[in-house]
């Protein structure tokens, strides 16, 4: 079996032009054949493509519900993913059939029919970590199959049969009969996009998640606040945004905004975690809420600056107890993100009112501890489950048994040894240290994405079925609208394919061809997916 | 004297969030105070700004013609210049005055009265590396005056102008007494860009033309065709991009898009040099051109393969110097930059032809020192001087003094000596070497960039004042229409600064202040220039 979808030109180039002290990167072209499984991306678990193909057209092809289907007209869900890939596949610019009389020639595909097979679709439902995202797909005459338990699976599996077409030489969209059988190895597949460091539009949230949804990933982790701005519009408490946003208009996430994301994203098969880090990370929490952070001290008197959340004041529980109730009403999604990372202790070791409830050495951790344990009972009350960043875990707070530590600290062996840590005390677990794509450098550094794999670690098969997936996380120092979506893209593709496709997918230049390609379709989609290495894209990005 | 320009909001972020043995970055946050220089980028030699200020309205502000000048409505360079910067400081969507009986208000002004000074103000010439640039601007009542010698500097006087407004409280469009008296410190101020790895769009080039403008760069050095691809189409071997090019129609440059280029950058006062680099480099010329490359060879038979330009054939002569013969008619610069970089030298070793030739140790350097004099020898008879990357010097080739030794390689201390070395052999020469913004890092790269000084070498006061100026690389293996122009911007707007403003401009902080203005002012004319840090734009960027 061999075809070429898209036409990449490839050509060796000795690199020189190196500055000295650089260390050099590949300097031989990976291998220009094109991969025998296209351009698929992420790799499904099971693919077989024959060399018969068929002929599509944009004015008979149709995406129809099967008659079987549990999901009719009424899952808007659906149509609008119809919608959503006929343009992929086709364009916007032609028009959708009119010519009824029109024959179909003899290999012709006319239609792709969509069966949701359990008898609940899941249409109107948020997904959810249990949900079933797997599907089947049948590529054949005289119609294709898309078979799935549930619409999740379906959404997945559309994006997949929007990968199987290609052109032929006359430019004729075609398809190969294929069969696939498909599933992600995690459960937990997500982008952390940070909004206070920069304030990210809606535009581009709600593009990345187009885009998060062509690679399968299935969390928007949203960080959505932190010391620099506080854009997230609370309803019980305005003053947060008012007094903590870059601008109190033009810089906030209105209730409209957030519950727009919320349904994009669920349209897409993605859920929505917010992320509300405390008792760290929260100098723009105190700008529009009094007393809520701890007046730092120089020597007896306060200094004028505040550290983190004041953990000793009873007004501290009224007000997250009432926040995190606000929050559990307008994210859907059954987890919240707590954070609990990098609380710098200094000022409150400086406070005399801390102090004096404390004695011994290991004071301001217990702090710290006690916090957060009044705020997972806190949230508990909102029947959410929590995830946190790991040092919760690594300080010994007791934690509900559905809690997720979120592992992102450390080199590659301190890493492993968390995750042998974490799931050994019998805790879920999901991984983001080698998936920091906010750490920039020159050359191909998706190599490195492409190879870490969350259950790489010393631990048994229990241990290994604990973790339930990993994140890439942007943090947004250095990245807002101008340069998101290029710095993201195509480098997030490697960390889903490792989190879909089988543990045995790792051939990098089989990957490499596949994901040339799929970069170009997102290209060709509007997506300013930036370049693997030199080549071109037959339809290169329109914008600038 | 202080006022803020764009009120821009700065936070301090202790940046804990960073992975094992990665360097810290700069922990703490520069003085979030606004410049007395307001949002000037890069800074004028001369600058005195009084705390009086005027508004101006889009329906009575007027740039016009003084009388005086040299330069009348027939100037259509000056005329273009007039509307751009007149929608830059208004807005597109504002109407132009029509309510000719509105009354002025006492501190409004309403006229930028533009002054050429000599008799020749070279309204219709290219610029040149002679071109007087300098202006003098004077912001006042009646009316605003910007006077100089050629239209060069009135482009930039225009720019200056621009960047002096602001908005008060209220909104309005305000600007401050001002006295300014502007030259460059170095007369070549380039930016590389590489459209061989990746084609570029025109649509690219252009917008990152108008933004060299923003920047007061002045060469746009085209490194048009390379080993990767030869998208030139020259209408003497049409077949160099027939073969060469990714693609033979849409990724080509036709005659009209050069011109184009050529006209969209003297409407700015920006010269273009392209680059046809020989002998090496030339992969993709091999496609279209029969013979002109070196066959390798594997022992005594040809392996398949080819290196760099053949130079023992006359007919490669033949084909030079026609080739050079339409280069020298299709650009207008009185330079051409002929690379000259990075010969392998292994196939010509393989090819017993050329074995032939030559006996001794250092036969290979001097069969490319052969090819080079006879390259040189025929680009003097079009009446073009030459830039060369430094490699031609350092192999002891003899130049035309008025050649341009490009220097490009070694760290800090190798390029100083390098510079010491070309100048004290009285060539003039101009610097590359720290600023490869291809090479991209995690965090505030641009202060590397900022604190390099093509003059900072050992030499005498002659030898520096044989240094020209520099260039911005940004090479072209990983960046396309994707992510140029975040990648290039603000980044390279610290080399301007560098080689506009004078050499004690070095204060970082103030060069933070102005130059994160300066970003969000590039944003709100549409380009996706990135952020330097943590930080917000008023008017966000549009686009994803």
């Amino acid at each position: 079996i061999s075809y070429i979808i898209l036409k990449l030109y490839y050509r060796s180039h000795l690199e020189l032009r190196e500055i000295t002290n650089i260390f050099y990167i590949s300097l031989t072209a990976p291998d220009a054949q094109a991969s025998k499984f296209g351009s698929l991306w992420p790799l499904p678990q099971k693919v077989q493509i024959s060399e018969v193909s068929f002929k599509l057209t944009s004015s008979s092809f149709k995406i129809v519900d099967a008659k079987e289907s549990s999901a009719g007209p009424s899952c808007s869900l659906l149509q609008d993913a119809y919608r959503r890939y006929y343009e992929y596949m086709f364009g916007s610019t032609k028009k959708l059939g009119l010519s009824k009389s029109r024959r179909t020639g003899p290999s012709e595909l006319t239609e792709l029919q969509v069966w949701i097979t359990s008898p609940d679709s899941e249409c109107d439902d948020y997904p959810s970590v249990t949900s079933d995202e797997s599907y089947e797909l049948s590529v054949d005459l005289p119609f294709a199959v898309l078979k799935a338990p549930k619409v999740w699976g379906a959404l997945h599996g559309l994006e997949t049969f929007s990968q199987l077409l290609y052109e032929d030489e006359y430019g004729a969209k075609s398809v190969n009969a294929t069969t696939i059988s498909d599933f992600p190895r995690f459960a937990h597949r997500g982008i952390l996009l940070d909004s206070s460091r920069h304030f990210l539009p809606i535009k581009v949230i709600l593009a990345n998640l187009e885009t998060m949804a062509m690679n399968k990933f299935n969390v928007f982790h949203w960080h959505i606040v932190d010391d620099q701005s506080f854009p997230y519009l609370s309803r019980t408490f305005p003053q947060l945004s008012q007094q903590g946003a870059y601008h109190p208009y033009t810089h906030v996430y209105t209730p409209a905004d957030v519950k727009m994301v919320i349904e994009f994203a669920r349209l897409r098969g993605i859920r929505v975690i917010p992320e509300f880090d405390t008792p760290g990370h929260t100098q723009s929490w105190g700008k529009g809420q009094k007393d809520l952070l701890t007046p730092c001290y120089s020597g007896s008197k306060p200094s004028g600056t505040f550290g983190p959340i004041n953990p000793i004041l009873n007004t501290t529980y009224d007000f997250m107890n009432q926040f995190f109730k606000e929050i559990s009403t307008v994210f859907p999604d059954a987890y919240v993100h707590l954070g609990g990372d990098e609380v710098d202790f200094t000022c409150w070791r400086s406070n005399p009112d801390i102090q004096l409830q404390q004695t011994g050495i290991i004071l301001h951790p217990k702090v710290c501890f006690s916090f957060i344990v009044k705020l997972l009972d806190i949230v508990t009350t909102t029947n959410k489950g929590y995830m946190i960043w790991q040092e919760v875990f690594d300080n010994g707070v007791k934690l509900k048994p559905d809690t997720l530590i979120h592992v992102w600290k450390g080199n590659q062996e301190q890493y492993q040894n968390e995750m042998a840590n974490v799931t050994s005390s019998g805790y879920q677990t999901l991984l983001s240290t080698p998936w920091y794509l906010n750490r920039i450098s020159y050359g191909q550094d998706w190599h490195g994405y492409y190879k870490a794999d969350p259950q790489d670690f010393k631990g048994t098969e229990e241990q290994k079925k604990l973790v339930i997936g990993g994140e890439a996380c942007l943090w947004g120092e250095y990245v807002d609208a101008t340069n998101l979506t290029p710095r993201l893209w195509p480098r997030a593709s490697a960390v889903a394919e490792r989190l879909w496709s089988a543990k045995d997918v790792t051939d990098i230049n089989d990957a490499f061809n596949r994901l040339s390609m799929h970069r170009c379709r997102m290209v060709e989609r509007g997506i300013p997916a930036e370049p693997l290495f030199s080549s071109y894209c037959p339809r290169e990005y329109k914008g600038i």
